[in-house]
């Protein structure tokens, strides 16, 4: 957390990933973002993973440092205090993040008659509207056809990601588009409406990493290499305690330490005799793979991983250890809060662990401790009362009638 | 590619994918992004993918739309002509990207001296500033142990993932903080430092995705479940012939669509009565996958893919086809020129291809055809000429002594 947006206000209409992602994003730099959701909790409310009673782990993970006002969408009122929150007065109001369907009330055309400046960000699924999930994407974008063991050309067992990569990624690049049409906005005065599809955010990547230019250029599938890096040298290895390690020599410079702190040198450079190879190249090193891991794995076999870590520090070998989600919690002081990425929070209903803040450090603006998620509704009141200016009066009136609710606790 | 940013200049110095993907970002939103590199190509010069004539088809895709300039870095000269240009004078200049050692001439000390409000991002490794890259950090947070075919609690078989996601997502990430910083120094008129370790970014996003609360709240490891999307319903099937859908039911309006659209619903209540669950509910869906995907199994088995298409088609079944690279790009229409996200172009010294731009859309900012990536150290008498004032004699003089080269062909 961080306030170098201090002062920006976002509204969010939001559920499941990228959008909440987004509104989340901009909060831990510091931004006034007012999630609303309906009285029952929206769509992602009892997302798993959730605790043994029930609460949702993932929607405290998405919603860090939000307020939340819990409306019932579906009335008239609550549709209307809803549309004058988005389109409230003032230079650093008028910002709108979405991933529901643009129409109706909560549409840039009636929105925007509100306030003409009005700056809307949605997030579909497919450019035509169409819904796409991360999951109905990522099966489409070849990955999974290249992602486990070697299997030669067959486009047989594909293996999913686990990482909802595209969602955010999606949710990063939209707080990115915010921040673009209000510097636009402060320039020139004029809103926007903002259209950003899942599946052009995974489309759009495939072409940046070449994927696409390989089959049209190359005429060439990709196949699955299995853990190996593709085109340079990359490659899993067992230690003798049965954990795991992950070395890369991608730079000539990672290369030669990686000879350098083995002590393989020689034997490695005998590859390049018996193959033909220049393994100063990073072609030739893929190439040369398995050959490579050969001269390299009994090396490993013969230290455990402490003993890996201890012959590679102080060198330039690029390395890194597998570890499962409990090692990485348990072992690993960058998880831990020895990083000040990192605080053990309270979060009310669940439990007390280790909460992120944003991974950005601004010198001009000091880390503060990262923030827990609000519960549904926490700050319905504080929110009409001091944004809307509605009086006490009028707020009760409203919670009685089932306009208005919270604070909620979802089980 | 949009002119949103247009008037925003930025200095890159960087390499690989995070880095140089978020220059590209904010190049393909109208922002002038100066890439500066070694005479000799910088190290990702010649990463793979490439074509089969050496050229790389990675350093095409994330360098698109940015100007290049071909610098002599080590020769004082060289380094006196970068510093002037990351420093010069002017509101929307003083922004300088990188993922190099952020030191010596090229340190926020350094640069800073010469214009107190630069803005500087840097991208690291490690927080402690020592050497991750995605393959070395992504071992580390637990994924390749949960993906791939279900395999019990043991933390053996990683499967790597070949999306480099957690760069894609610093990529982006730095560009939404340079936007922020800017923000804060047209309002306040100060510049500052900011440090983004890729790391924190995958420690962050595991964090934000509840995979650290479930270890510490639940005390739970998070095991594999092959293909099967935790926590709901979404599984693969194969079709008639021999391709593969995925079909997901996260929410309850999804699991009643594809009741309905398959015509098993009554079926699939049986379950209900078999496994003592409510279907209704997304964690129970998840404990009955199995059993739902028996019951689905032989309908996807009875139908190709064109038929399981027309069967969902107008109904609000959420799925996809597994898609190979080629299949993608030679079937879908989203990854085509019928999506204006794309253009065919020609990239010099490689060919004609689907070249994406940004997949935002900004209202008030019209799309424009998307660019290619330069030639290396193509702009360099222009930057030089036009940022710098240098004259054609200068400009001669330092292409003489070797400080500066381009346009260079590398292969």
């Amino acid at each position: 957390m961080n306030k170098v947006l201090s002062g920006l206000r976002v509204v969010e209409g939001a559920a499941f990933v990228a959008a909440p992602l987004c509104g989340m994003t901009l909060a831990q730099q510091g931004a006034d973002v007012i999630r609303f959701d309906p009285i029952e909790g929206g769509l992602d409310a009892r997302r798993w993973p959730v605790t043994r009673e029930g609460r949702s782990l993932y929607w405290a993970g998405l919603n860090k440092g939000k307020r939340s006002i819990a409306v019932n969408t579906r009335s008239p009122e609550g549709q209307q205090l809803i549309a004058a929150l988005i389109t409230a007065p003032g230079d650093n109001n008028g910002i709108f993040l979405t991933n529901f369907p643009a129409s109706g009330w909560l549409g840039y055309a009636a929105l925007s008659k509100r306030r003409s400046d009005l700056i809307m960000m949605n997030i579909t699924g497919n450019p035509d509207g169409s819904s796409a999930v991360d999951y109905t994407l990522n099966c489409a974008v070849g990955f999974p056809f290249v992602t486990g063991p070697m299997h030669g050309d067959a486009a047989v067992n594909p293996v999913n990601h686990v990482l909802p990569a595209w969602d955010a990624i999606t949710g990063i690049t939209a707080a990115m588009g915010i921040l673009a049409a209000e510097r636009h906005r402060r320039l020139t005065g004029e809103g926007q409406f903002i259209k950003l599809p899942l599946a052009d955010v995974a489309f759009a990547m495939l072409g940046n990493l070449g994927y696409i230019a390989e089959v049209q250029v190359n005429d060439e599938e990709r196949r699955s290499c299995g853990n190996y890096l593709y085109g340079a040298y990359g490659c899993e290895f067992e230690t003798r305690d049965a954990r795991y390690a992950y070395v890369v020599a991608i730079t000539k410079k990672q290369w030669q330490e990686l000879c350098a702190a083995t002590g393989l040198g020689e034997k490695l450079a005998q590859i390049e005799t018996l193959l033909e190879l220049d393994l100063g190249k990073e072609g030739d090193r893929y190439a040369a793979r398995e050959a490579i891991s050969a001269v390299l794995r009994p090396w490993f076999r013969a230290r455990t991983l402490a003993e890996v870590n201890a012959a590679f520090e102080r060198t330039g070998v690029c390395w890194g250890p597998y570890q499962t989600f409990r090692q990485m919690v348990e072992g690993d002081p960058r998880c831990s809060v020895a990083n000040p990425l990192f605080a053990q929070i309270e979060q009310p209903g669940i439990g007390s662990y280790l909460v992120p803040g944003s991974p950005l450090q601004f010198s001009a603006s000091e880390r503060v401790r990262p923030a827990c998620a609000p519960r549904l509704g926490e700050h319905t009141d504080e929110v009409l009362g001091t944004l809307l200016g509605l009086s006490d009066s009028q707020i009760g009136k409203l919670r009685e009638q089932r306009v208005i609710a919270g604070p909620i606790d979802l089980a």
